[in-house]
């Protein structure tokens, strides 16, 4: 951890307050130890770290000009904030970030008033940004906001909605474009590519043929008069920069500036603080910049586990066991190879989702639409009408944003799309934004849909083979964060019958129906209950939708008590679906429900926040045990 | 109806082959006989008819020139495509269109194969469209795709996106933008008002000052130098049209040409068809084009009842009841006359949700943000932090566009915002794409957030003044389309405390619990019953989330049997929320939910439908009668 003997300034700043009193190379010196003290801290607990390292100065001249927190900076996802963190009083917590009860690794309304909006999810800021913008003007305040967003982000349908707006209400706002160049799907800049072509453009060179025709008859006076175009030529092409897009969405456009020069920065924020109106600030930054392993590889560091502070190489300890996200991408590749018609497609997160296999090997059927999750959706429907089977790999929250597309644009229509829901469940250090506890809710209502979810990274396999040649409409399989179970992998791929579950474990006391990620932590669980002498009953339910409603009856009519298990919320999941099935047909059976509670999960590790909420083996079992031992309950009341 | 006497051409066209045979003089016929079959046909039975007129020439011009339905058109939203209808084999079956069991008002897969894609939200046909156009080249066929998109449906998020991975994805897609100036929020067009606005621009100022200065040095020549300088600004000019944001984004841009013009379209399509890459064509039509009372009322026109001929003016008959849309609008403006911290946020739907008349009476207080949902809500957001009262009053369906902002950047920040779901259940014509038939769903499952449904509209406006004084976290109610009860509207408003329900009628046999318009049916399904020596208590539950416990266990110790009532999906809306609260409390009692079922509702009348589901009053009767006659089930099955 940090000595503080190797600072000058970082441990005197403890608040913005403290960043206005520094002037000229006091300011680059704070830089400097905001560096030295991300890689001190984070080497040893991991933690996003690229982008932090690309907006230092970016984040001292912000609050060096403003006057924060009353003027508001809505920094977009969150990744680049641990600067803003340090100087906003969170310098010494930094080492907890991202740990259980430690401070958040996004922005978090409830940590700091200096995080003016929430945002684990991207492209949201200048929409936040926007809504605070009119809010200053409704109460007359003369607050400033900024909206800092990176080039990723800006291609999110979210952010040009918000850009038309807000060119449209003309308040005053500042978006600062962090463009580190490292967006996967480098659709922004498709525009200064554009301009750069415009040379061959058939309009322009006809217009451009015209003056040097007419300066050409004037002969005796040619020479000047080419000058005269040259300059022309050069006019054109100084009013058609990257900034033309923004300006035609009602922006002033300021930049490009080097996003690493804090005393430009300072000087250009000073200058457009006080203007009226949308402007836009186009700020280049490096990811991982002054730090030579991250700016080497800065897809490895952009979500570090610890790592050694020389050479950036990652210190976690090796795991024999592969995670779901990579046995999803090796099987994908090899069923696509078997089946021409398969294709992948990731909204900006080839690695994350381990579509970074399909991309190396079958390249022209992969497709990364950028941070486009209802554009992805769509996509995949239109392909779906003629035949091709699109395999949509997105996390489970983050296909929230697709969920009018599921519904409008593929369930309606009955198209054949495959949706894989990775990170299901809870994801751990990410923390709230990023659970994924919702999707069997969101994804059991709409009509037409098969869910499913795999007991392990085998059925994770054979369900993904299965939804591919499913053919009958869409299918969806959800699975967890993190390692798998480390069972064996057969060669080739077995279908699994639609709607069909698998008793695991007969047993004489109760069923434990579960899905997912907790048929393993039932097994688990029906041991130490078997070391109290009660037998569960284990089934792998494997679908949530269809039901396997044959099954359900065969517990019922054994069992008066049947608990359901699910990594889900516990309001229109998995075993609400149980319980509806139960109701409708009057069955009469006691359900306990063992699931995610109806609220918001902080983060922590997996396995903390599964003891936390007693979904853990342990918690389970002794769930399970009390709930067996109240044989009759009357309203609600043990009696 | 249509007299076949009166039209020369139009009844031989049974598909577009027919078109294919016309040419020159034969085709503005057509045009010409299309039109007058629409007014003759719609203004019998009613049906969105402006935006059909306006795309009549291009529907033609397609057709002629692709070969439809190998060559694919994707309808963007579905209003513009009755023309389209009409030419590929429906021109009989128009008069049957919203109508229950008759042909669709929007595209539908299989309603026909030249409907490639179903659309009833906005913004959808250029990812579609892409889908098909990657499909064609992976399955080398050389299948031409066109989607056809209107300027108001740019303005979505999902377009932007689209268009991003079209320029990058380089395939051959042809992009029709259908501009009839009409967007509501005319932020595309921002762009070509940027042009105009150009000249006083400083940096083109300072370019156009420095070839000033230069040829006025030049004075000898300085005349025709200055005529040389004014081309020179021309040929910017010419460069600088819309057609440039679309090129940027690597589109090859064609317009904009008149769509009116038959000939021309017909000329320019031949020209762009085999052109590969992505191609936009700017065409510019005319809503309610050739029939004055259209050109005139646009608006008025753009979903109409039957009219006058004529006139255009409505023959629906006069109805005393105010619509739930009217009474929210007018009550909204009440509590914003009263609180000036209160503001409304529509999509682009000021009339439809009634935000016209705040529009009209504060409109500093009113913002349209276009056909942008996602934006909506986190704007809301954004100004919620700030402590404005955001009321963001979006039709339920479309709200599922910003299911993801709602949890993200509302719930999770707990941010005081107030949704108005207009369009809650079923709304009849406009069917499947339209119905609001999830809401209670898909709200449920979110935390922090309080879900109300008012029985009529004297609740609706004391819950839309509940929500706006909550303060504490989101609020949302829902209500259905179409007219309220005619209930009494006192002056001034009532809090209703929160989870709070009301008893209407208490009984002896058994409990309806109903939410929204199921209260009104429930107190006729009880009078039905009433003659049949069934007495019913009937609850008003009036939340949805939190449930009032009190009153559940209340009936529960009661009654045997209780039954709820929703219009809305049976998985996971309000009658899962009631058994989930007694199975969790272990609570036994018998329980029958009537709701929609889990399949996608066709279009009708709302009262067809209703009928056909078995949830009008009749219907509820004698589910509940059979419900109370089955004294006990064993394993589902009546012992």
């Amino acid at each position: 951890m940090p000595n503080k003997n190797d600072y000058k300034l970082l441990f005197d700043i403890n608040s913005p307050d403290d960043i206005k009193k520094l002037e000229g190379q006091d300011l680059k010196q704070l830089c400097s130890e905001i560096r030295q003290y991300m890689v001190d801290v984070i080497s040893q607990i991991g933690g996003h770290f690229g982008g932090g390292l690309g907006t230092v100065e970016l984040t001292v001249a912000l609050h060096k000009v403003f006057n924060t927190p009353y003027d508001q900076i809505v920094w977009d996802t969150g990744h680049q904030a641990y600067p803003h963190k340090i100087v906003t009083g969170r310098r010494d917590a930094l080492k907890t970030i991202r740990q259980f009860k430690g401070i958040s690794g996004f922005l978090k309304r409830s940590e700091s008033p200096y995080d003016s909006f929430g945002a684990g999810h991207a492209s949201t800021s200048i929409s936040a940004a926007l809504g605070m913008a009119v809010a200053s003007d409704i109460l007359k305040e003369n607050r400033k906001v900024v909206a800092v967003i990176g080039d990723g982000a800006m291609t999110g349908g979210m952010a040009y909605e918000a850009m038309n707006n807000s060119g449209l209400l003309k308040k005053n706002l500042i978006v600062v474009l962090n463009d580190n160049q490292m967006s996967i799907a480098p659709n922004v800049w498709q525009i200064s590519k554009y301009f750069n072509e415009m040379i061959s453009h058939p309009e322009y060179n006809r217009f451009k043929g015209a003056i040097w025709d007419l300066t050409g008859k004037l002969d005796y006076f040619g020479d000047r008069l080419r000058k005269v175009a040259a300059r022309i030529e050069q006019g054109i092409k100084a009013i058609l920069t990257p900034g033309m897009l923004f300006e035609a969405l009602g922006f002033r456009y300021f930049g490009p500036i080097n996003g690493h020069n804090i005393t430009q920065l300072v000087r250009l924020f000073e200058h457009v603080k006080d203007l009226n109106g949308p402007i836009l600030v186009h700020v280049l930054t490096e990811k991982g910049k002054g730090y030579k392993p991250a700016e080497n590889h800065s897809q490895r560091l952009h979500a570090a586990t610890p790592f050694d502070k020389l050479t950036g190489v990652s210190l976690k300890k090796g795991t024999s066991l592969p995670s779901y996200t990579s046995v999803f991408g090796n099987a994908l590749v090899e069923i696509a190879k078997s089946n021409d018609k398969v294709v992948g497609i990731t909204a900006a997160m080839p690695d994350g989702t381990g579509l970074d296999k399909l991309q190396a090997e079958i390249p022209e059927r992969y497709y990364d639409v950028g941070i486009a999750e209802e554009h992805a959706v769509t996509f995949a429907a239109g392909l779906a009408t003629r035949g091709i089977i699109p395999v949509v790999a997105i996390y489970s929250t983050f296909l929230q944003r697709a969920f009018d597309q599921i519904i409008h644009d593929v369930a309606l229509q009955d198209l054949h799309v495959v949706f894989a829901l990775d990170r299901a469940g809870l994801v751990g250090a990410d923390g709230p934004t990023h659970h994924g506890t919702f999707d069997l809710s969101y994804l059991r209502m709409i009509p037409n849909i098969v869910i499913m979810a795999p007991k392990d990274e085998a059925e994770l396999r054979n369900m993904l083979y299965t939804a591919v040649n499913y053919k009958k409409g869409p299918i969806a399989l959800r699975y967890p964060r993190g390692n798998a179970l480390g069972v064996e992998l057969k060669e080739g791929f077995e279908e699994i019958e639609i709607g069909k579950s698998e008793r695991i474990k007969s047993g004489n006391d109760l069923a434990l129906l579960a899905v997912g990620s907790m048929v393993d932590y039932a097994s688990k669980a029906a041991n130490i209950l078997a070391r109290q002498g009660i037998e569960a009953e284990i089934v792998n339910m494997r679908f949530i939708k269809p039901l396997d409603e044959e099954m359900l009856l065969e517990v019922a009519a054994k069992f008066d008590k049947i608990v359901t298990l699910e990594e889900n919320s516990l309001v229109g999941g998995f075993g609400s679906g149980v319980i509806e099935f139960y109701n409708d047909r009057h069955v009469k059976v006691d359900v306990l429900r063992v699931g995610l509670p109806d609220e918001f999960v902080e983060h922590g590790s997996q396995k903390e926040l599964h003891q936390m909420l007693g979904i853990d083996p342990e918690g389970i079992a002794q769930k399970v045990a009390a709930f067996l031992k109240n044989k009759n309950y009357k309203n609600g009341v043990v009696a």
